[in-house]
């Protein structure tokens, strides 16, 4: 690709733009944002070529745009790209959620709905900003890519290349679909760690549980560590699949108290024997798809 | 110490013996078990002098005896050791529940009471067996002892200096005020693990969910790999705690809920941000004090 357009040029975007850089796979990197100074570092860091204050500019002539900023600031990007969006350009995106940016995106761009294709990296780091991209981020890692009916296949294959580019191995699923097991493979988690720890933290006795936690609460609630800002917004966001999920899951404590209540223990070991068995299998297969990529393939 | 004994010869017990072998803090080391074959393999190891298979041979002349069998088992060692002890001889344990244990031990020994203390060491490894011992384990973790009002306070030194010569840290809590502790930090979170997994694993699109879970889901779930048969036995001996404790957390649940359902994203962020904050502050915490034991102090 002669130009890509990147808007939010933080851990995302950044390992995006390096890693088609170090592919060979772009001429010309544009950042956009909200921050001069975050687009000057971008530029010192080789990340972009180009630190646009401009949409219009920064759309002109790009085959690619990435947006890669806060999922809840997804709307206003597009209504600021969508006058200026070209026949020419495929416009993509890496929020967690799915269905509310295809609403967005819908109100946003109308006729021009087809240039977008949804998408979601699956792929983070504890750090963020600029000096937190690296083109490896994505090796080995899954895209998932919810495309539209009103795409062209040669579109949805134009934003799948750039990622394969990246190294990433492409997912497609429905948008519905997508935000229906995110919300129970990672948003759930997220919400329940949360939860645990503040509930411990407004307890009287606080100071005295947090000294006697130990290395199996730490693994627990390390994505409760995330932040609070980017994890509201991807719950509200996912609202009505998440409500699902949550409400099954407690369903699912309200049975096991009753286990618990009644001195079932046999009750108890079978739910905690299926769930090991499930996780150890589970664990085997995500360390086999793994290996190609720690041995430095993709 | 001339001799000691040892009840399960495994991770727990075997590490404890070989660190004080490694500390010169004991010339004869005894172990007991259920399995010849385990008690032969601990021998060739070198993690104990004697494997015996009586429980009188065991404990004659023995200053300290440690039962690190699973913790179902502490009241049938307890019961046979009873008609065998001497005066001179502390028994202890290291059980992760304390109440059930203490109420096993008044039954077991009777007017011998005084002569055990309670104990637990928050140390593990995901492994099991005497293959899995290390003489480092306890190295700068925290040995909790429950010590009953009976107990002579030279008893109580007496295992206390026991774990200091395997470099762990002794704090000391009431047995109740112990359970309801790990009941918040330790039991609970695993029930909530294991719970979460076999939800996901009951689910007619289980396939597709576990396709999709990524590292945060790992984390989270880490410990639901954990053995079901013992998490079974804490879950039924800590049952009054983990009640309570799952109660409380239930309504947080149903709190988070309430929210999330109204769409007030300001008040999940404020859940979410004071989890993080605290999450934080406890990590720090933990950090600096594991620092020592990482750089090979104690």
């Amino acid at each position: 690709m002669k130009k890509i357009a990147i808007f939010g040029v933080g851990l995302i975007g950044g390992s995006f733009a390096l890693a088609l850089k170090g592919a060979g796979a772009v001429q010309q990197v544009v950042g956009v944002g909200r921050t001069a100074a975050t687009l000057e570092r971008a530029r010192a860091l080789g990340i972009i070529d180009v630190a646009c204050t401009s949409v219009q500019d920064a759309l002109a002539g790009a085959e690619l745009v990435l947006i890669a900023a806060p999922v809840a600031q997804t709307g206003a990007i597009l209504a600021a790209i969508a006058p200026h969006l070209q026949p020419g350009t495929v416009v993509t995106d890496a929020g967690s959620t799915k269905s509310d940016v295809v609403a967005a995106a819908r109100a946003a761009l109308g006729p021009k709905i087809a240039q977008f294709v949804p998408g979601h990296p699956i792929a983070g780091a504890e750090l963020s900003g600029p000096d937190a991209a690296m083109a490896q981020l994505y090796r080995g890692k899954k895209v998932v890519l919810t495309a539209l009916p009103e795409n062209a296949e040669a579109d949805v294959e134009r934003v799948a290349g750039a990622w394969r580019h990246c190294g990433a191995l492409i997912h497609r699923l429905g948008a519905e679909q997508h935000d229906s097991v995110f919300a129970a493979v990672s948003h759930l988690p997220h919400l329940l760690a949360f939860g645990l720890v503040d509930d411990i933290a407004r307890k009287a006795h606080a100071d005295l549980l947090f000294q006697y936690a130990a290395s199996g609460f730490r693994d627990f609630t390390r994505i409760a560590g995330s932040s609070p800002e980017m994890w509201r917004d991807i719950s509200i966001a996912n609202q009505a699949a998440l409500l699902r999920e949550l409400d099954e899951y407690m369903a699912q404590l309200a049975r096991m108290r009753g286990l618990l209540a009644a001195g079932d223990g046999t009750g108890l070991e079978a739910v905690y024997a299926n769930a090991q068995q499930a996780r150890h299998a589970w664990n085997k297969t995500i360390e086999a798809a793994e290996r190609p990529a720690i041995e430095g393939g993709n």
